[in-house]
């Protein structure tokens, strides 16, 4: 029966002191958690939480209105895990109590507009969940965090009202989640209540979830609709045949119910051949999935919620279903910087190497998704191709949803932009501001993993942990720079000594690494499936020294990639570089970058709150021949030119410009 | 006084037999007329011109509803002129009758659905224009096709009408049309009827076209609407600042009074920066213009009426006005295809160098404009860059508009496709197929001009023409299998022996070629302007020679043109050439042509009717090794790869696929 091997080090146990990551979690700690809590105020949701919404009112909770609240509250609970503060836990347990307030007498928890005809609480479980995963998870961290247990109660309160109404029992619905999220919170909550029931309910909406008769089928029939989601219509179609004119017109959707936005536009590329209920993964059962299809964000926390219960129940036929979808979603849809789903048409995914990167949409939340399923599928086995990508979306994809002030937000996180894309101060659908805040405050989550015989350093963040690793506390102290340069230090501090192996990951982009235990050189270890382990009795103050040759490489994507074809992308160890125009005298677009460049690099203290650049031996196409002509026969001249690049996560923090991930190489 | 020069030689003193051309124009006589014929007859255009429009029949005459059959007989008219036909000639007959019958007593003439409340017949010429320049058009070529006036006479009779509502005298509307055309069709009928007015008003749209204050501003007020056009309003604004997210909403235009389709999408490069005026390009007065704005249909047949207004009254100002115009069009807003107008968004002009491929929307019908424009522009002084954009456009960005068997037709006119455009049977909004039928069957016309002192070859194509050159009319017999090879031989038949001058075009792309007269080589003849110019006693039989070398070569466009950079366009004289899915085994996005790739050429008179096909030395990326990675480190791998290219104006004729004008190249 499989189980995951590894237990995550909690938040709880971890500091964070590295020069890369804890400016960033000061500045999420400082500004963004006290900023995010404001415009809660200001947009009427707090207001609309303390009276209960009814029409007219300024905020309209929607659908997943108070959603931004309760990731708050996570937020925030991490925050005084890190940091006690006592005026911040009295901010959080003031919301708490409104929250604690507005729960029904049943057990039900408002959070749609549906809530002024509460009739109609069960009538759309596809497009206006009564079944949300925020207050649990909210609850979860707030009792961790400060031992109180009210919100922890009204989650369990909330959980067996809908265990009363769902489920597989006779006469109870079989529904499950238009928005899945519930699933992975209900593990979470069974983890911390020991309620089995919690995980058991998880496992139905999981298993439930594409079986027929479909249950979306069923609950629009009873509410004298259609079966067809009104929301997947496709005027393209309806465009195409009555107009005879199809082929010039885009399609779209009408999104009338998501609430989000009257309408998304399609990227060129993106026809929509999607089939309705793949947009919430209810096509088929998911066991029998093996596409990463339909809304990223709701993918991605499904898929993470696959690997809980499989773990949780031993199953290993939920988990090869996981390991389809990892495949299918880290080798074919999945940008260089980790973010994924591409269309704006269904926020999510469309072809395999559908990747385009001007209207890449690769929403911040579908990034942190996919944070969240690969620490999942890295606890199964450590195995460093979960925990590459889980790197590679932390230092780009999901930390580009952030500006450096942390006060400004990407909904959207396109690889190439005409400078007409800025992080916003916030959204109409509060969904990525409040879960970019979450992920970055509880970093320390991701550092480490611990199990019976092993201690498991997955990430290297300067600061300390302290693992539960055969059978004793062991303390662990790194000390590193990463990624900036690839040295890290590790001391170990056993209570007693202990033999055990410390388990160190080699990125698959690293080639070239050394590693002194006390100073000395070791024999040549080979890392297995991404992890060299060093077995010995550990002692108090040991000191393993690993130094990851971090190399500036020009990567290419596969051929079948149409956007990435002639391009090149620069990376430096984890990190994806990107070109700006501000940094460059050039839009670009009109940059040349040799597959045999030259690149050298420098920390720059005072850029970007101190990064690394990297700069190039380029070539730009010269237009002082022109004259005046548009087209002309013969060779392009280029002349030399010196390329800049920043890290992508850095991106839009100055002034607006052009740019770019993939440069033009040559051939 | 400027005026123009040269007088084109007119269709019904040309005959055209040449093997490009002729089988076209066989073709648009026996299929496309008869085809067009008979969607007007199932359309109902032709039951609702029989008893007039009333709401609720199928057919809604709209904005320029019975243009399609004024085209028509304008067409049909050419047909006859060059291969007289009694049943057609009847066909048209018919029409005409029932447009004298539909000619209201004062003269106004119905066609848009403001008919049915007469009162409204001149409340809006921005948007229902009472002004169309079609009828106008129809009757002149009907005239000289048949030498009967009845059609003329309904023209004159509406524009006598139209002259005692609008223009400058005081009491009369000081309006001109929305989407001009009648402009340059007032000078067309001025110089059959000789009626000077025709030309007067001509010159006052022209003229009075954005003059201040604006008249449709004036209109919109009596109206009891705000000046600003709603057809303008741009949802991308309102939007971004309704949500907070514009930057991931593409920005649309609502168009519904428009009527060609409820909506217009924007390709994701074009911002709507225009201003609403520009529109219809009355954002200025025409004098004061200096860039192509706006709808590039209407921009066209601005420019062209505008050419010929300067022409009539010897303004030199204007003339200067169209070169400005000419020179901004031309130099940077043309694809290399001669297609115009990039945008959906307003089916028009963008920005300088703003030539996306694969949403490109360059309208067959802003093409056959450019035509025009180019044709009058011609006249006032042989220069061969109007010749050039002329031949350019005819051969490929206006050509491509029509199925190979014509009865399939473009309205847009990509650059790129991945194979989801088609040519369609038919458009709610039936300009363009009438337009192309019109243009190819007229084909005569472009040929050749005629001065007192010249006799003039612009286009080579095979046939004769008689013109009136030095005092008497001389035939001239051409020869020649152009494009596909570069000889024409020109036989010159005076009626008597006399000096003139022989012009023969000279393209620009051409850097070689000789000439013989009577089996001597000349003297190193050099092209002025673009033409060589042979003076000489000419007898009859006398033969001249030409031999235009023509290259295969790579075209690049200029570095400022984003969507072209690293890539080559194909050209062989005055083609554009294309690669089809259909005719390689890689899709065209994968193959890169490198700058000095061998490139070779054989004709195929099976394929696609007969086309010269350029095959060269190419390379494709090589996926093998890629092993199920979807990023890797290191030098991309490429294979060697044989490409094949078909003309661009043939693409689309065989199975769907994908297609690229601008190939990838090395640098």
């Amino acid at each position: 029966m499989i189980k995951k091997e590894l237990t995550p080090v909690h938040l709880s146990k971890v500091t964070i002191d590295g020069p890369f990551w804890a400016p960033r979690i000061k500045i999420n700690r400082e500004r963004t958690i006290p900023y995010e809590y404001k415009i809660f105020k200001e947009t009427g949701r707090i207001d609309s939480l303390k009276s209960g919404w009814k029409p007219g009112t300024d905020f309209e909770p929607r659908y997943f209105g108070y959603g931004g609240i309760y990731s708050w509250i996570e937020a925030a609970s991490y925050s005084i895990t890190i940091q006690p503060d006592a005026r911040r836990e009295a901010l959080i347990d003031g919301l708490v109590k409104l929250i604690a307030e507005r729960q029904q007498p049943d057990g039900y928890m408002p959070g749609s507009h549906k809530d002024v005809e509460p009739e109609k609480r069960w009538t759309s479980l596809r497009d206006h969940s009564a079944l949300f995963g925020g207050l649990l998870e909210a609850a979860v961290a707030h009792f961790q965090a400060t031992g109180k247990r009210t919100l922890l109660e009204v989650a369990c309160r909330f959980v067996d009202y809908v265990d009363t109404v769902v489920g597989s029992e006779p006469g109870k619905k079989r529904g499950y989640p238009g928005h899945e999220g519930i699933e992975l919170a209900l593990i979470k909550l069974y983890k911390v209540t020991g309620e089995r029931r919690y995980a058991n309910l998880s496992k139905f909406f999981v298993d439930e979830r594409g079986q027929q008769p479909h249950y979306y089928d069923l609950e629009a029939r009873e509410r004298g609709e259609e079966p067809a989601p009104f929301w997947a219509a496709c005027y393209y179609d309806r465009e195409a045949k009555a107009t005879g004119r199809g082929e010039d017109l885009q399609p779209f959707w009408e999104a009338p119910n998501l609430g989000i936005g009257a309408y998304f536009w399609a990227p060129v590329r993106t026809v929509p051949y999607e089939i309705p209920y793949e947009y919430n993964q209810s096509h088929k059962p998911v066991r029998e999935q093996d596409r990463a299809v339909g809304h990223a964000v709701r993918a991605t926390y499904l898929y993470s919620a696959m690997a809980d219960v499989a773990a949780e129940f031993g199953d290993e036929e939920l988990r090869a279903a996981c390991d389809r979808l990892w495949n299918n979603l880290t080798l074919k849809q999945m940008y260089i910087t980790g973010g994924i789903g591409p269309s704006k048409l269904n926020e999510g995914f469309t072809q395999d190497y559908d990747l385009p990167n001007e209207t890449a949409y690769a929403e911040t939340c579908a990034a942190i998704g996919l944070v969240f399923w690969a620490h999942r599928m890295l606890q199964f086995e450590c195995d460093g191709r979960y925990a590459d990508v889980m790197e590679r979306v932390l230092y780009n994809g999901a930390l580009s949803g952030v500006s450096l002030d942390g006060e400004k937000f990407n909904y959207v996180n396109p690889l190439a932009s005409l400078g007409n894309h800025h992080r916003q101060e916030w959204f109409d659908c509060a969904c990525c501001p409040p879960n970019i805040m979450r992920l970055i405050v509880s970093l320390g989550n991701y550092v480490y993993s611990q199990s019976e015989t092993d201690a498991i350093v997955h990430l290297y963040v300067g600061g300390t942990a302290s693992l539960r690793v055969a059978g004793q506390t062991v303390g662990l102290r790194m000390d590193t720079r990463y990624p900036w340069d690839g040295k890290a230090v590790i001391t170990v501090e056993p209570e007693t000594p202990a033999s055990f192996g410390l388990k160190l990951r080699i990125p698959a982009w690293c080639t070239e690494f050394s590693l002194k235990v006390n100073e000395m050189e070791t024999e040549s270890l080979k890392p297995q499936r991404g992890y060299l382990r060093i077995e010995r009795e550990w002692k108090d103050g040991d000191r393993v020294e690993l130094n990851i040759s971090i190399p500036i490489n020009l990567a290419s994507a596969h051929p079948k990639v149409r956007d990435d074809v002639g391009c090149v992308a620069i990376q430096r160890g984890p990190l994806i570089y990107c070109i700006e125009q501000v940094d460059n005298n050039v839009l670009p677009y009109r940059i040349v970058l040799p597959q045999d460049a030259k690149l050298t690099e420098s920390f720059e203290p005072e850029l970007l709150d101190g990064v690394v650049m990297v700069r190039g031996d380029a070539l730009v196409e010269d237009d002082a021949s022109w004259d005046g002509k548009l087209y002309r026969a013969g060779k392009q001249e280029l002349r030399p030119f010196k390329v800049s690049a920043i890290p992508y996560y850095a991106w839009d923090n100055r002034e607006a410009g052009e740019m770019r991930v993939w440069i033009r190489t040559d051939s």
